[in-house]
This record gives C-alpha cells, sequence and structure tokens, in this order.
C-alpha cells in the first residue's frame, strides 16, 4: 500500500513505517500524507495493511499486532461462546498469588441503550451544562463495535500481594483479551475515556474497591488497520551500568 | 504425562488439569501429588508438558501459555539481538497518548554478582539484622536464568493522560515481552520480591517518578512446566445487569 524510502535498517516493516510516519508527522503535523509521493530507494519495504495481526505464526502475529479502533468496528463480533472463549484464554495471565484480581463485565447487543442512558445519567450529574456534543460522544462510545466487554480491576485488599501487582496484573490481563480475540480473527481496542473514570458508571459494573480499567471493544475493521509511531527501541531498552562505588 | 479422571468438560487441557489440581490442592494440602493415582474414566485428557506454549499457531498458543520458573532456567538464553528482538516486538503495547511508560534495563552475565551486591547493600541498609537464609535467597535472586531484564514503569508526569493508564499499560508491556520471549523459544518468568520494593534497589536502574513492575527472567527451563490453578470462568465472565431504575 505505501512505498517507502528508509534510511536505517528498521526491524520490521510495521516499524519502519512507524519511523517515516512519526518523521513525516513531526515535520508536516499531518500522519496520513500519502507516503509513495517519497523518493524510492534500493532499500524498499512494501507494507500491506493486511499484515498487521498475521496469524500465520506466534512471531508474525506479535511483530505486527495492531488494535482497532471501536468506531471502525462492525459485525461480525465475537459471539458469546466466542467471549467465553477469549476470556478462557486470557486467565493464562500472571497473576502472583492467583488472586485473579480483574473481571470482565459483557455488555449485550440489546442492552446498548441502556449502557448510553447510565453514561448520560452519570456524565450530567457530573457536569449539568453538558453540551450537546458532549453527550452525542458519550451515546456513540456506548453503542460503538458489534461486542463490548467492561475491564474491572478488582483487587483483593485481604492477601499479602501488594496491589501494584495486582494492577499490573490487570494490565496484562487485558492484553491477552485483545490478543485471544485477534486469535479468533477479531480486531479488539481498549478504550478509556470519561466514563472509565466515574465512580458512578463504575457502580454500573462493579463496587469498590474495583476500578475501570478500560473498555475492551471487539468486532471486525470496515476500514483497513493503519500504524501508529511506535517508541524506538534504544528508548526502551538500555545495558544496565552498575554503580562506580560497588 | 498425567492421567486424570475429569468431571465437567473443560476448555483446555490445561484447565482440566488445573481443575483437577485444584481440586486436590484443597482436599489434600498438596499441590504436586502423582495424578495418575486416580480413576480413569472414559473421558480421559493426558497431557504432556510439552503441550505447554505450543507454537503451532497463535490460538495454541495462548490456550497453552505457561511462565518458567527462574531457580530452573538454565542456558541457552536469549543473545543480546534476541533481546533487543524481544523488547522492539513487545513495544506494540497498547498506550494511551504514545507514552512508552515503560522501559527495560538488561543485566547481562558478566553483571550478577554487581546485581547480589547491590541487593545485599540495600537490603543490609534496610535489615542490618537481616539473617544468612535471607541474603542467601536474595543473593540467588540476582543470580538466576540466563537472562534478567529489569522492567521499570516510566510515567510521564507532563500529560493529561491518567498515571492510572501507564501502569495498566506497564503491565501490558510485561505481558508481551514474555510473549515475545516465548515466540523466540524461550520461557519467561515475571517475579517481584524484596528488591522490587525497595528505593535503593530502584535507583540502580532508574529514579523517581520510575518504579519497578518487575524482573524477567529469560531462559530455557531444565525442568518440564507443570500447571498451575486458573479462575473458574464463571468468577472472572458475568453478563452486565443494568439498574433496573432506568
Amino acid at each position: 500500500m505505501w512505498t517507502v524510502k528508509c534510511g536505517p535498517v528498521a526491524r520490521h516493516p510495521n516499524e519502519k513505517n512507524a519511523q517515516v510516519k512519526q518523521i513525516v508527522s513531526t515535520e508536516t503535523g499531518l500522519l496520513a500524507i500519502p507516503l509513495a509521493i517519497l523518493p524510492v530507494s534500493a532499500e524498499v519495504t512494501r507494507m500491506t495493511e493486511e499484515q498487521f495481526n498475521d496469524r500465520s505464526s506466534l512471531s508474525a502475529y506479535l511483530s505486527s499486532r495492531r488494535s482497532g479502533r471501536p468506531r471502525n468496528m462492525v459485525a461480525p463480533g465475537p459471539s458469546d461462546a466466542q467471549i467465553e472463549d477469549i476470556v478462557a484464554i486470557a486467565m493464562r495471565t500472571p497473576d502472583h498469588g492467583k488472586l485473579a484480581p480483574w473481571r470482565i463485565v459483557s455488555v449485550a447487543a440489546g442492552q446498548r441503550d441502556q449502557l448510553a442512558q447510565g453514561f448520560r445519567k452519570a456524565y450530567l450529574a457530573a457536569k449539568p451544562e453538558a453540551g450537546r456534543l458532549e453527550l452525542e460522544g458519550l451515546d456513540a462510545m456506548a453503542h460503538e463495535a458489534p461486542a463490548l466487554l467492561v475491564l474491572l480491576s478488582s483487587p483483593v485488599q485481604s492477601t499479602k500481594i501488594p496491589l501494584w501487582e495486582q494492577q499490573l496484573s490487570c494490565g496484562a490481563f487485558a492484553m491477552n483479551i485483545l490478543h485471544a480475540a485477534h486469535a479468533l480473527g477479531f480486531v479488539g481496542g481498549w478504550i478509556t475515556g470519561w466514563p472509565a473514570y466515574n465512580e458512578e458508571v463504575r457502580n454500573l459494573f462493579g463496587s469498590a474497591p474495583e476500578r475501570i480499567a478500560g473498555f475492551l471493544y471487539l468486532g471486525t475493521s470496515n476500514i483497513e488497520l493503519s500504524e501508529r509511531p511506535r517508541p524506538e527501541l534504544t528508548d526502551i531498552l538500555s545495558s544496565w551500568t552498575p554503580p562506580i562505588d560497588q
């Protein structure tokens, strides 16, 4: 889809695009300009959108993993049985002390209007002067994608396992929900936004000390996925330098 | 390896073992009794340890993912180039605002004695009366497995993205480090323990507001992996019940 010239050798076609896009983005303020206008050298990578979430092998998948945007998700979404499979697979998440400090509440397709009502009520309670656009945005959020899983961090308080580890495990569990959805051929997206931080919304699904860790939308993307910038490896990985006084 | 009788149909051989083991564990207080002594019915699953981390497909892998124990990890571990690959793959982690609020410090094989010294110094500063066994445990922790990656949560403070999301992203990143290591044929284990919560140890690798999110050990298991109990699906997944007042 894109033909790009690359400078330093990139680790993966996706990253190469990300690097180019990041440069383009920085220089122009635009993210989606046609990259084909760049000069083509011998070092060329052609990347098609179909390469995202490539399930031909575990490595290919992990190297091409990409979330989808809920507003672009259409049917088919996972069936109830597939949602059970997705959650069951994701339960294989590291979890110190075997506390399973996370859980999923699945919102059915027929309940989206009620969810929208719940969001709206909570929002108006917090912001009585809310404008039309804000309320429309909330309403859209309640209706997006064929499947919606509300992820709750459910820490166990009567344990020696620190809350910190229980929260990290929740993030790992969310990651595995997305992987499991992708394994079944769907695309997933992990979204937060205003409702994730409102107590009244949290009370629709759970109770303190539970906390919304995100809304996991699942479905089929009606547009081709596109790459987003990723960090530079050298910013993320470093070699340890022991202190000199040792 | 194990021959087990099962009751209700389980989703996956691993889970079946987990269910049986959980029952056995509850009833006997022992986790590792030979399951082959149980009577064998028509509904039998034979599970070999080799089924863990089955890389034949993405679904097979996710359904059989299992961490290893650092103390059982031996060579070969990942090379420096493979560690770069593992971290690069894991950088494809959901991360609201593209902050990359996590990083890895790799401790080389030749630096383990210095790491042990660092742990010991910090421990003795906090607990001057420390006993021999405690210090030996710390020393072992510093020396385990061929490869050791220190994972830091590195939140960005000058942003509208809540700390909560940055921490959850760190948990997701850790999950992907393990997946990436497994994709390359190694086994990974995510460990915390005393050093993960000590400021002096944190200062060996980073600085506030960074926080150690775990020690990620990578290598090859010198024993067969074994299943651990997993939660019941019905405890983790529920259908939403909207409030009646709507």
